[in-house]
């Protein structure tokens, strides 16, 4: 039994995918897929490869979601084994994208594999929305999937996208939603001098420091029972000609909202300018909205991934909205209702990436269950 | 009269001196000064050229101090002529160098032909300090000039460093002191996460903000009578990997305090410390202190340079400590009368650098004036 999900996941980090490259990862799956019936399209947009493959006719339709592209490795040199070069270590396989998300492609068509040989003439349709541009720009993958699916009418029912979403369990948390995602771009702007002359000069760190500490410990909302509170957080700051005698003429600051379904990404904007216009400084200000949040509430899907994972380890899952966006941010608009479910996520994007080679196959029959339990009558 | 200046201005500013080389400027002063009986010394320490150069025997010992070596140019392309082409144009001398301080070094030496000439047997010493090394790291310059004439037992009476002092008119600010210069290094430790999961992280910008804002209000002194009010400037601010969604480990800070005589370094790093301790972060603070402040009181030196000025220009020049350091801050320390007359600065540092010729030959008669008044019974 283990050694089809392992051995899958095995080849698929063998691939040097890192984002946006595939390298033959959807190949390989789609050749797996077609051999038990599934009709396979590639859809490339731009250098991004994309895999739509379904089995089944009419509704409904339940889609696996996930990405073959992996995050850069850092220094190699870091890596007890070769990143891509996938090693079994005391239960553990080792290599980029074990966790994040290879594993969980190999539990996806594994299952579904077993599930074609088992229900051939299953109700709706299975099937598969793999892009290789998740961990990159994210501009011509699922999004572009999801545009071209709805202009040929085709409504998605229900979606489990196989990202790492467990925290110490494989199946402990399942992500019904995500937190919306909004960055901005602050440029404040001083009068650049030198410092022997601070009274020629507009210092524009010192003019956004106050400025700094009122929107970092600002209550945006206090989250509610599906949201964590709306979080603010500087990811970069930039000041300075790089001299010791320079008053800089402008700082730079990058800021990132992670922010609940209690807030809008306008009202967070608007209260954002506020803020700054209380402290009497020039400054640009621009924010690019990356996604809004979404929520899939108790229904079919919720229902059959907690018993999925309920079934296969005998305890109960929890559902959260925490942790950083995910592609299904792009099908939840669609209607469709989107869970996350994949292994734990202890070790993605850094060095030494690992996945319990147990949880591989309890991922798979997780997997497995869901798809009886929505398309088996 | 007014050629032999400008024409020796000329000829230093075609030399490429970029700190620290000298371009065979000093050579060419020396040159000038042994053919009127000056004894010139040449300074070598490491890779920058000095030049001790003395006329006369006994004490007082008055010094003229200067340095041949220039800022970098930028783009030549933004300069309306070649930096490094001495141009004339429209009663202006154009030129890298030309007001800091090539046109102070040739009025020197033209005043002290005409002086060595008019008065051959003058009392006591005048002599020339020149170093390649101001505008640069200032280790192998003036100060270890000053070192080698304190180990021979040589006592400095007078100096006058030919720095740009002047506002509107040559002459209109002649600098009697020079405020403490102190740069700070502060590194605030917080620690690094994902912007999905801020409550595993501290970001070291939010803690830091409230700080700065303190740090930047902070009333340090009031100032004197000859000094302004202590001031404190942030120069370069850096924290963040570059990517969106990371919260910094770590900020780093740079700033510079320019200080009166009512506090001391020491004072001012203890202060610091305490505004930062109760800010509650971790943060290691690396000082550098990069002059003690000075002052030349009212005296001999002081009387014949606004003396000279007054001759020169018809009005009365103004004594004043503001501005950016100079090596007076090296020759101070010994116990000399330091003064600082030169060019107008506005400028100094910058594209399209120039010096009013008129000035030069002004200049010129100011430094001869100063010698007569302290050389001559
Ligand atoms: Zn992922
Ligand atoms: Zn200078």
């Amino acid at each position: 039994m283990s050694s089809e999900t392992l051995a899958l996941a095995k080849d698929l980090i063998a691939r040097h995918s890192v984002t946006p490259e595939d390298a033959g990862c959807q190949a390989l799956m789609a050749e797996r897929l077609g051999a038990v019936g599934f009709d396979n399209e590639s859809l490339r947009f731009e250098d991004v490869d994309n895999l739509w493959s379904v089995h089944g006719q009419g509704g409904p339709l339940l889609v696996f979601a996930g990405h073959t592209d992996v995050v850069p490795t850092g220094d190699e040199k870091h890596w007890t084994f070769p990143p891509f070069e996938p090693t079994e270590h005391e239960g553990m396989l080792f290599g980029r994208g074990a966790a994040d998300m290879k594993g969980s492609l190999a539990a996806m068509v594994v299952a579904a594999e077993r599930f074609a040989k088992a229900h051939p003439n299953h109700r709706g349709r299975l099937a598969f929305l793999i892009t290789s541009d998740e961990e990159g720009d994210a501009y011509n993958g699922t999004v572009r999937v999801v545009e071209t699916l709805t202009e040929r009418g085709e409504q998605i029912d229900w979606a489990v996208v196989g990202e790492p979403s467990s925290t110490n369990k494989v199946g402990d948390v399942i992500k019904n939603g995500r937190r919306g995602s909004m960055l901005g771009y602050l440029t404040i702007k001083g009068v650049q001098g030198h410092v022997a002359y601070p009274h020629l000069a507009k210092n524009p760190v010192h003019l956004v420091a106050p400025a700094i500490a009122a929107l970092s410990t600002e209550v945006w909302d206090e989250g509610n029972d599906f949201f964590p509170a709306t979080s603010f957080q500087i990811s970069n700051i930039n000041s300075g000609t790089g001299a010791t005698n320079v008053i800089p003429g402008e700082a730079h600051i990058g800021f990132s909202f992670r922010f609940s379904t209690e807030v809008t990404a306008e009202e967070l904007q608007r209260r954002t300018r506020v803020l700054l216009d209380q402290h009497g400084f020039d400054y640009e200000l621009r924010f690019e909205v990356k996604g809004q949040p979404f929520l899939t509430e108790r229904g079919a899907l919720v229902q059959a991934a907690t018993q999925a994972v309920e079934q296969v380890q005998g305890h109960a899952t929890e559902l959260s909205t925490a942790g950083g966006t995910s592609d299904g941010r792009f099908i939840a608009p669609t209607g469709a209702q989107v869970v996350e479910l994949g292994p734990v996520n202890a070790t993605i994007h850094k060095v030494n990436e690992c996945v319990a080679i147990d949880d591989l196959d309890r991922l798979t029959e997780m997997y497995f269950a869901i798809m009886e339990s929505l398309l088996v009558d």
